[in-house]
């Protein structure tokens, strides 16, 4: 029987989870470890400039990948990517964060090492992860087949980040390669008495509409809701978080859901309807113009990842893909006597703002945009402009709106374009966020990414502002020379960088983007008053939940 | 009686501690706190790039001023500046971290709204926090007053963090100004029990000698160890992590100690002795070379924050300057008798090293020196090539490396000069360590500080080449123009550079630096493998501890 180092072990497992990449940082602690991933034929290296942003471009990656891995060195590295960690537990997406650890032996004595906090406790860390990790272990000789293969099924499982520590004598331990478990198995049941009651809502329904958001695309149900509505083309949409998981080139499609926050149309075709069919679904504040959503449990049919509710009754085990098998032959039966959805007209018209205001801007983006790219749009007004961006077919927009990292998308694109390397990915990124994690500018150069980025320059937090302190000094940010930067960033000298503030040149660089070669960044002057509408109604929402 | 807002009271009780800044990133949950900030007639505020560079600052400030706070908004900013906050707690600095938080009601509710993680559960967060915080506390309107001061009181009275969760709502509510409490008091009784144990030991000694360490600095008991000095010059050194704390230029200084990484002079100097009296040490690995100091209890005398040890015996509650006193007169009594330290001759020497060496400027440091300076060293080739520095008089230095975080001291650079404008800022780190947290050359020129940077440019992680994997490819980054970034992160277009690799060149720029208006960077070329001796014997020591 062949017999694995844990670390090369560990390395298996990541590969048969399909993660082809290890981002993260190196550390003393992991050093040995990353020998075996050097050497590791699969599984690529991608060193970041620092923890958080590592943990950020692991997420972006498992957004695009399905699955990823961050590697980190313990207290100083773990803690630095926790954040990011966070946004990937709360957003469900599977990141694999290995930590390399003192000695057994070292931890067992409670010695004053560095990376500890010198008081002999080698668990605080891993007791601080357990609050964000769906599964979490401490490897030892002992447990560390057991526990990897534990804490990666259950990450996967739950689509959620898992912790492994991984102290530098375990790592480089023997076992054996055991049998590889059964996957989980589902309850026939659930699903039967689920096909009754669904049946029972849909057979006398006339209205019924289609509301998916970002779980049903963490689980990759984009083919199996394009079937459902290549049946029947109902009123469909997403919230913003799950923006990309329809396909909105397909008939039926109306937009995107945010409550009040909805351009009247949207919000009718959602909620004035006899039965509306959730996928993936969760209501968050900033999406719902502070939950204004009306769908009243009765006319609703809920599925979640691993239950659904109809009318109020709860059925489990039951996944979200074997809920949209059992809606097939129903939408088949019944669809016909379902309205239509109407995609309403392009909003397109040509734009007469001399100096590029948000509207300008997404009209240009709006143009500018091809099928398949890969879209970053980071919390603040870039996120809340790309509401009303029509994507292309197989477009994949990234946002986190209900962690709300800014700065988040910056490295996530490093993260997404790795994950994707023949596809164009667009990264929309205002001045207060790429602040936090401009870092990854160099590691996008030093791997010869040639991403397009749009960095608004709208003097500081703007999104801040609309909620609270319009001209509070708090709200501005050190003015940074935007274009200087990639240059700076690099020795390779290619990356290219234009500054913009009339339509005119905006459309200009853009149409000379169509043949982009290098990173390239244009830094896009707006007014720092001027909001997306969106974001205008949940500012103004958040502001009265923040007591005014 | 005079009613306050809770975050009025708070910033009180801040500004009663000696803090004068705030250091922070806005977020909608610490709005209207911020409004508060900018209206206090005291207190500061100065908004940093990101969270942890943040946390960094403040700690950077609590070193040079005694104690700091910190603001951030929940979940992502909280998390994101944790491993500041832990540094802060491994290395006893009081940072009060204030945090923003969801409106009671909200979190009562247990809403789905941004920055939580969705799951209804609004105490992960300071869960965590509690694992590297002295005190830490969930603020409502009732108990704010209470535990405003019990948090702040202990985390001075520890010199370790405080948290404070403090929801928008609670930030609002009135409270009335409570009688302030009175000092902790301390035992007569175990002052007098130390006392005749340590002269026992003392009365029948030769040989003794003072180490001296960092906990000792973080008490300020500089002058009471300076005052000692004078009664008789015994041999006298510091570990790195507390160098500064003693005077270097009085008599009996000899170095610094680093058990079998030490000289052989203070080696012996600080272990062959009848009496070695410690003053706030702890040994960690890094500083020992693994741990191989030759201390036996039985002739020691070691002086902790709150207890002292004499020869096994410990007596307890016992500050450390309680001690001192005690010692004093027996200083006095016993001194004559006591063996006198000699300062090693200066091992200066004409350079010849054309291209620059770590030798080389390390020399070239120790002449550009002036009294007053402070230097911040990296953790890295920096922190430990100023081990052979002799520091000027009322020179500080800042180095962090128990918890050993790289890039910490730059932002801590900029909190240091925020906390000390007119003095000189020298701060040393390397190419790998500033890429973590550039981002404060931005902040450092918004407010027109003018530290003197010197970028070490060994093309990565040397000290992780030391330690293992010396031409791996995981410790190489990407390349920078580091010379660019100073006016890429500013449109003053002020900030000075340059790029040096010949010892002479090295020697007229610091001549022209001599007068320094600005920010001004020296990237300094040195050899990817020249590591400082101190630094070679501890990698030695660590590649080993990690199994090689």
């Amino acid at each position: 029987m062949k017999t694995f180092k844990v670390g090369e072990y560990l390395l298996l497992r990541l590969q048969q989870a399909g993660i082809r990449h290890l981002f993260g940082v190196p550390g003393d602690y992991n050093l040995q470890f990353l020998d075996s991933v050097i050497d590791h034929p699969e599984v690529t290296w991608v060193g970041c400039a620092n923890e958080l942003n590592a943990a950020y471009a692991a997420d972006g990656y498992g957004r695009c990948n399905g699955a990823a891995a961050l590697l980190t060195t313990f207290g100083v590295g773990e803690l630095s990517a926790i954040n990011g960690i966070a946004g990937s537990y709360a957003e469900y997406v599977p990141v694999i964060h290995i930590v390399g650890a003192p000695a057994s032996e070292a931890q067992r004595q409670g010695d004053c090492v560095h990376h500890s906090l010198g008081d002999g406790d080698f668990r605080h860390f891993s007791r601080m992860a357990e609050e964000v990790s769906a599964a979490s272990a401490v490897l030892t000789a002992e447990n560390a087949v057991q526990e990897i293969d534990r804490v990666i099924s259950e990450a996967l499982h739950q689509h959620r980040p898992g912790y492994l520590l991984m102290a530098v004598d375990v790592e480089q331990a023997e076992v054996q390669l055991p049998q590889l478990s059964s996957p989980v198995s589902t309850s026939a049941s659930a699903a039967e008495a689920f096909a009754g009651a669904a049946e029972r809502l849909l057979a006398s329904a006339q209205r019924v509409a289609l509301l998916a958001d970002f779980l049903a695309s963490r689980w990759q149900l984009q083919a199996q809701l394009a079937a459902l509505r290549q049946i029947r083309a109902i009123p469909a949409a997403t919230l913003l978080m799950g923006k990309g998981v329809l396909d909105e080139q397909q008939p039926g499609f109306v937009g995107t859901y945010a409550a009040e926050g909805s351009t009247p149309q949207v919000q009718s075709a959602i909620e004035d309807t006899d039965v509306t069919i959730c996928v993936g679904v969760r209501f968050t504040d900033t999406l719902t113009a502070g939950f204004t959503q009306h769908l009243p449990a009765a006319r609703l049919i809920d599925l979640q990842p691993f239950h659904a509710v109809v009318a109020g009754e709860t059925f489990a085990p039951l996944t979200m893909a074997q809920a949209l098998s059992v809606l097939e032959p129903i939408f088949q039966r019944y669809g016909a006597q379902w309205a239509l959805g109407h995609t309403p007209a392009s909003t397109s018209q040509p734009v007469n703002d001399a100096l590029i205001t948000q509207h300008a801007f997404w009209q240009a983006m709006q143009q500018f945009l091809q099928p398949g790219d890969i879209i970053l749009a980071d919390q603040g007004t870039a996120a809340f402009g790309a509401v009303a961006l029509r994507l292309p077919q197989d477009a994949q927009l990234l946002v986190q709106p209900l962690w709300g990292s800014i700065g988040y998308t910056l490295p996530a694109a490093f993260g997404a374009q790795t994950a994707q390397p023949d596809r164009r990915v667009i990264l929309i990124i205002g001045d207060g966020s790429a602040q936090l994690t401009i870092q990854e500018l160099g590691s996008m150069q030093r791997d010869g990414q040639q991403p397009i980025i749009f960095l608004l320059n709208n003097e500081g937090y703007t999104v801040e502002r609309a909620i609270h302190g319009a001209h509070q000094r708090y709200n501005d940010i050190a003015q940074w020379n935007w274009t200087a930067l990639p240059q700076a960033l690099s020795l390779e000298g290619a990356a290219q960088s234009w500054r913009v503030s009339e339509t005119v040149q905006l459309e200009g660089v853009m149409a000379l983007l169509a043949r982009n070669e290098h990173l390239s960044l244009v830094e896009v002057v707006l007014d720092k008053d001027d909001l997306p509408p969106l974001l205008r109604k949940v500012t103004a929402s958040l502001h009265q939940r923040n007591g005014g």
